[in-house]
């Protein structure tokens, strides 16, 4: 047996801990914000049951993280009794044995370790919160036994720093980039109160009236803030105190993947590596929406997240604990984040999860929560059978100025795709689909009915009242796109009534240009997405950005490009949707996706025709892939995957395919096999 | 206004809370022994809001019991604005406000205090845990702005002992009376290890290797045991330790009132005494069932011990915490306790608080628990439409060996009155008692078509498998009378044949003894139950009790009574269910009753005719009740109450009446009017 004993818990409760102390972690200047929506907890009183059978005696050792009990039970000869004056371990002989372990902490989750020479703490135990219900115990590859579960563990390093200005009390430091860290006053000298302000930029960092985050510690007794802060830059006033020695931690998650791409254009090559840095730093004990402010877990922000994640780092540990935490406890008593098609993204992105990490266990652990959720949706129908928000529902769509009550086309699209989601689900926990089968065809012909305009060839955006809201905006239409629910002639209109409309009003924010640019991209306007990409993220690389915002307009002009909600610098500048062009490029671009769960087959359909050359690392579930794309030849090797690559008619030349089919010319790829192939671009590159 | 500021919290956070630490004090000698039932928890992240309206300026002192934030907003113009750099109040002018204050505890419950001239921190305020649902604040009658809620205040104060032995190093006190305790080592002198071994008894105290409870002091960084024990002795020994100047404190809740009870019999007055006492020392942050073993909260014993209450300290708070921690959070997922029936007791008990103590506000807020236990109870239903245990259910009906598989009668009988006062509580409640009427009817006839033997008259014990079980055990048929079930012809055979037959098996803990002696007395037979207690409950005090057990049986000799659950000290002599004298004196001997909601009015019905004279004291709701019988008269004063003197025809012969009906003499009582009637008693004395 090689797997180590690991520290285990009820099911759940690691990943709610760890989020309660992550959505309690922001602070607008001193004041502290919670959460607005209900948060669940993880149970105080837990029991851990495992059966087992040894061929020969065999010490345990037992340690739990709280108050416990032990009893062994000899299956044959059950005497339930607590044992008396436990002094870590338990002999046992050869025999069968039920061991039953019952701890109670308050103030951290109730973990159990065991540790003998066959039985260890693993899945494999058992646990409930004594409410008669049993499951898989959870854990999180905590192994050493003098470490019980606790806060979360992050890594700390040394970082290099500009002195920008120092006068007798204060210093002014530059980070170089964006980080999320912590000031460390511990070789400081002298005695007093330190006043810290943080800037994402300068002009934050220097505006000690308006900026976002502060700290205030009390040296020598505070050495460093409680809370690691997001910023680049760093203002320190410390009357009294020495500040020559301090020093600056970096707080981060190491990742043992990461994605390359190297290219012959220089501004992509810099939009990657800032997008890969962006989605770094969000990803934390979860996928965060933004480090600055919220720092908090959002699952629509997550669901992109998700999809970057397939495409740079591949941390399913990462989301898996982000699933998990958002999945919480039933009852449902609100959405996810109270916000409407959140929990459905939510329920959309558990399928990606199965495409890309399979994990039959773990999702079916999960479906039930999306079941439901679905059954909390019902509770939002309108007589129509159409849903619409109620009180406590924020539905949210985009950050833009949308009036958003009644029935919302895009609401409809996207619960549309959580009702197919919910059918395919259905397939992997064996229940039966069609209650979801029978909601998502009605749901279809209604929407259709109701807010398609048909002599326009547009959605309505909403009907409120009975009034049909005749505005046309970009939203229901990128949803329809890319959620795949109009036919061919409809897509035909809508991509060119609506997306690429020049009139239609532009979206600002990078989390819907993700759906928006994806939508193209499926629509099979890859050129036109290169370019968006250049030009918007590239408007923000312009402005010196070491990550991405939470939104760009590049009409915003000085520091009022740093102001939102009403703030000065309420914008964050670093927002993991601001990271989409690893997905943009890593799925519709350079084109590769999994075409059988737990990525057992991939597709590659090369789209990026602009570029002279570029070469790419990407992850798959076992081992990379790499690309190499040169003048006249791509050269492609998985290293443990069998699969296909599709080359467009319409994009190349080539010779010496499997086979021919709908306008791409398909090469069949062995895992652990270097093919190159001829790739002759039709299209004329730019760089 | 003249009601002081007093700490808020989420309503029922304060309960559960002081559950948990109730149900998490239990010891089996080192051995820690949480519950093995599913326990919920308080709500971390609370939203307090009042809107007020005030005529001129007002500061609001607010301190809140975790992290938090402030918001007010004039309500004309809302700005949703934290309130930055709070220094602990807001200085506001005349107007119309919301006040909002978010807070944030991990460790203790979220809670809040606001003081101002006419807006202060009370039951005004909503709460909401942001699920978007809003609930009055709960309090508990803290007053103290530096004290926020935490552990349960409890009294203590010096007791007097008797040193049985003492040797160089160990001591053996007699502490005189069963009491929960601490013993407390901070003015000894010297240094080692304290070890303290408890008894209720002196065979206990004295066996070191068996008795229940122990404790281990490293003096002198220890000098008081964490948790108090219940014992009436001591045994101590601490090597290196001067023990002279140990103290023991008597840990205790006051009561602010008392029932008074002297009679011509000193054996019935010292089982009052005694049945006083008992209660007293279970009565604690909630009724306990015991203070020696579990030391928990039972919905069945807690059930008893509330009927009990209303005739000794009429304690509504301390009933009203434990109502209220025993309805938890929702959802159900188990009984309470995980004892089918006692979520019924807890149903039917709901209605009694009406009776004795009204606040239909607080009872508004408890039916919607008790909907959804009806509704968790719907599915434990059998084809029949009858109920028995699935899994996780303990069927438990009594302390004795019974076998409670399948579809047991008292179990029907006892969902049958749950029903029954469903229906009542959708009087207050406004809810339609339609559905429980429906379902009342149609298992009442199942019952008696499937459960009841006609020919022999009485009921099979239950039906397990399609096969009934014949044995005529006790229970069935008490419940069934207890709960008046049954018509009047049913009602003879019952008694005849079951009740008082000789030959039945007999009941042997208090806790059925309760329902067995309420029922026979309300079928008339008060004269039997006077001798009963004096028997049952006399034979405990001759055995030297100084509170009642949880069990006895005469035949028990020597230490063997002390012995149960296997285990050599095993019995609680202690239990709250032993003081049920309280209740049948109170109820039924004496004979006071509500006859309207809140004790609006009562009736007395005086049976208890075999003392030559008795004075009782006895709570309403509002004042008390003074009652004195003499040879030839009987004496009653309520200071606030109007009521009504029921004598019976067959014991008593009188004169004046107000009124005649069905074999009594009635009498028209004034509160604040003294009266003394008539009742020459037709039956002789005993005393």
């Amino acid at each position: 047996m090689d797997r180590k004993a690991e520290w285990i818990w009820h099911n759940g409760d690691y990943e709610i801990r760890q989020l309660n102390a992550c959505l309690t972690s922001r602070y607008e200047r001193e004041v502290f914000v919670p959460p607005f929506w209900h948060t669940d907890d993880f149970c105080k009183n837990v029991k851990f049951i495992r059966r087992f059978t040894l061929s020969k005696p065999e010490r345990l050792e037992i340690r739990a993280n709280g108050k416990f009990n032990v009893i062994v039970n000899r299956i044959q000869a059950p005497e339930n009794a607590y044992i008396r004056e436990f002094q870590g371990f338990v002999d046992l002989r050869a025999g069968e044995y039920e061991l039953i372990v019952s701890v109670y902490n308050e103030k951290e989750i109730p973990a159990l370790y065991v540790n003998g020479e066959t039985v260890r703490s693993d899945e494999q135990f058992l646990t409930t919160s004594n409410d008669f219900r049993y499951s898989a115990a959870g854990c999180d590859g905590l192994t050493d036994p003098e470490s019980p579960p606790g806060p979360f563990r992050f890594r700390y390093e040394d970082v290099d720093f500009d002195i920008l200005r120092k006068d007798k009390d204060s210093l002014l430091l530059d980070c170089r980039r964006e980080m999320m860290g912590v000031v460390n006053l511990e070789s400081c000298e002298g005695e007093g109160l330190v006043h810290i302000w943080y800037g994402e930029s300068l002009a934050e960092a220097t505006d000690k009236e308006n900026c976002e985050l502060t700290d205030e510690l009390d040296f020598p007794v505070q050495t460093r803030p409680e809370v690691g802060k997001a910023f680049r830059y760093v203002h320190l006033h410390g009357e009294g105190v020495d500040l020559t020695n301090l020093k600056v931690l970096r707080e981060f998650v190491p990742q043992a993947r990461s994605a390359k791409f190297s290219c012959s254009d220089e501004k992509l090559e810099k939009i990657y590596a800032v997008a890969l840095d962006t989605l770094a730093l969000n990803t934390r004990e979860f996928f965060l929406d933004g480090i600055k402010r919220d720092r908090w877990l959002w699952a629509g922000d997550a669901y992109q997240a998700f999809l970057m994640n397939y495409y740079s780092f591949f941390d399913l540990k990462t989301e898996r604990r982000t699933i998990t935490a958002l999945a919480g406890k039933p009852p449902v008593v609100h959405f996810m984040n109270h916000i409407m098609e959140y929990s459905f993204y939510w329920i959309i992105g558990l399928y990606d999860f199965y495409m890309y990490a399979g994990d039959e266990n773990y999702l079916r652990r999960m479906i039930p929560t999306a079941r439901r959720i679905i059954e909390f949706a019902r509770t939002r129908k309108t007589e129509s059978g159409m849903i619409e928000g109620k009180e406590g529902d924020w539905v949210f769509v985009d950050w833009a100025n949308i009036d958003n009550r009644g029935e919302v086309a895009a609401e409809q699209i996207i619960y549309l795709k959580a009702l197919e989601t919910m059918q395919k689900l259905c397939g992997i926990s064996g229940d039966d689909p069609e209650e979801y089968r029978e909601e998502y065809e009605a749901l279809k012909k209604v929407l259709f009915d109701t807010l398609w305009d048909e002599e326009r060839g547009v959605f309505y955006y909403s009907r409120y009242q009975g009034k049909l809201n005749p505005a046309i905006k970009k939203h229901p239409h990128i949803f329809a796109l890319y959620f795949g629910i109009l036919d061919d002639e409809k897509k035909k209109k809508v991509i060119q009534n609506v997306l690429l409309n020049d009139e239609a009003e532009k979206i600002v924010t990078p989390f819907m240009r993700f759906f928006e640019l994806s939508a193209l991209c499926l629509a099979g306007e890859t050129d036109f997405v290169y370019h968006e990409i250049l030009q918007y993220w590239g408007g923000m690389i312009d402005e010196g950005a070491t990550s991405f915002w939470e939104l760009y307009d590049k009409n915003e002009r000085g520091d009022d490009k740093y102001a939102m909600y009403n703030r000065k610098y309420g914008k964050s500048l670093c927002h993991a949707w601001g990271a989409s062009p690893l997905y943009l490029l890593g799925r519709y671009l350079i084109g590769l996706e999994p075409t059988k769960p737990a990525y057992e087959e991939y597709r590659l359909c090369p789209k990026l025709v602009r570029l002279s050359s570029y070469s790419a690392t990407l992850p798959l579930r076992d081992g990379d892939i790499r690309i190499e794309s040169a003048k006249d030849t791509l050269t492609v090797y998985a290293e443990k995957t069998d699969g296909e690559l599709w080359l467009s008619d319409a994009l190349f030349d080539t010779e010496g395919w499997d086979e021919a089919r709908g306008g791409y010319k398909i090469f069949k790829l062995r895992g652990g096999v270097l093919r190159t192939v001829a790739a002759r671009k039709k299209i004329k590159g730019e760089d």
